[in-house]
């Protein structure tokens, strides 16, 4: 899957504006990717300052990046995020009220990313200026079980998708996830009613988690050449 | 979780009814736990009396049976079966036209289960007289990642249900699943909307899959004290 650009300077702003909601006594629910490797060395920063925050990574890779930022760690078995930070592939700003709709997964991250984005009590998305779109045409990621690719593939053709097992870089065959299972990225062309392809896709035998975040995030933190934007979920 | 009783006679007598609706040429997806292993020591019989066909299994443990019955395997990737021979723990059975509705999961095979099961152009349900229920009271198994365990908790609560995390016998801790995963048992009472239920569980971040099964089944075999009843999928 190619990942699309934004420049380091605008993800730096997103991650900074999203690590300054951070609170005394938060534990924090640390994303994915660049932009949330971004929010993640800003909130060391603040931590080495002597804030007492702890985080919740959501994959080897977050877990990593917090361990080296100085961030103490733990489990979603030892505590609830009460906000979580994390980016987006895709982001799809509502007209009128509403929660924005985010399309995730293309660091093959996104099943732990919605358990822990979901379980916080504050979901804020952090990410650069490309990221918006008014058309969510980008392919969805699908975590699926190994055995279970070409039935899931079946399906997801059943509705209306083309879908594509996602093959991986610097290893042979395809690209495994943080959980051992595969990704299949599939294609639905633009997608007019992602609440219910949502429902579709995670009912279906095989498949652990997608790439549609809907009605989860409260604010979205976008940067931009000189500033960060703002939009907050209007419901 | 406490397995129901019903007599080996019953099983057998289901198991091998099932067995014989299996044609020359058939790919056979095997179901696992007691009913579904007499359906596959019926069908290895036929197997070793000259009847051409393979099956895919849905657990070690059918994998196992399989292969000491003599029945070639396949796999997911390989085939699409023509029809999965299956147990269940609960059996509801519509009073009108409409599929019956079975609660899965005893054994913690559930998402292969589900997965083969589903992939069948006819699924076969076997069991003994005991299984069959008016009122679908029992938990239900929902297979979950270890550390999404105190998320899906809640949120299994929130649905209205009573979670318990299923202990081990013989091992230490929580019973692991053939996927890695654990499983919790989710009491709801009676379950009065089958399909709402199944897609809220569905769509719980860290949930793998749960032990209802709607809209499956073609038919139901029986095992009774001397015969087999025979229930249809009225649609």
């Amino acid at each position: 899957m190619k990942r699309s650009g934004g420049t380091d300077a605008e993800k730096r702003r997103a991650g900074e504006r999203a690590a300054a909601a951070v609170s005394d006594g938060d534990v924090v629910g640390l994303g994915t990717g660049s932009t949330a490797a971004a929010a993640i060395r800003a909130l060391g920063r603040r931590v080495d300052s002597g804030l007492d925050a702890r985080a919740i990574p959501t994959s080897h890779q977050s877990r990593a990046l917090a361990r080296e930022a100085g961030i103490p760690l733990l489990t979603l078995e030892e505590a609830t995020p009460d906000l979580a930070i994390d980016g987006a592939d895709r982001i799809a700003i509502p007209d009128r009220d509403g929660s924005p709709v985010l399309i995730k997964g293309g660091g093959a991250a996104h099943t732990r990313e919605k358990l822990v984005d979901s379980a916080a009590e504050r979901f804020l998305v952090v990410a650069d200026s490309t990221k918006l779109t008014d058309c969510l045409d980008s392919p969805v990621p699908v975590e699926v079980l190994p055995d279970a690719v070409p039935v899931v593939e079946r399906r997801l053709s059943a509705l209306g998708g083309d879908p594509t097992l996602r093959a991986a870089e610097r290893k042979d065959g395809p690209v495994v996830t943080d959980n051992g299972n595969l990704v299949i990225d599939c294609a639905f062309g633009p997608v007019d009613d992602p609440d219910s392809l949502a429902a579709d896709i995670a009912a279906l035998p095989g498949v652990l988690d997608h790439g549609l975040f809907v009605g989860l995030a409260d604010v979205v933190y976008v940067g931009t050449d000189d500033g960060v934007d703002v939009y907050r979920s209007g419901d």
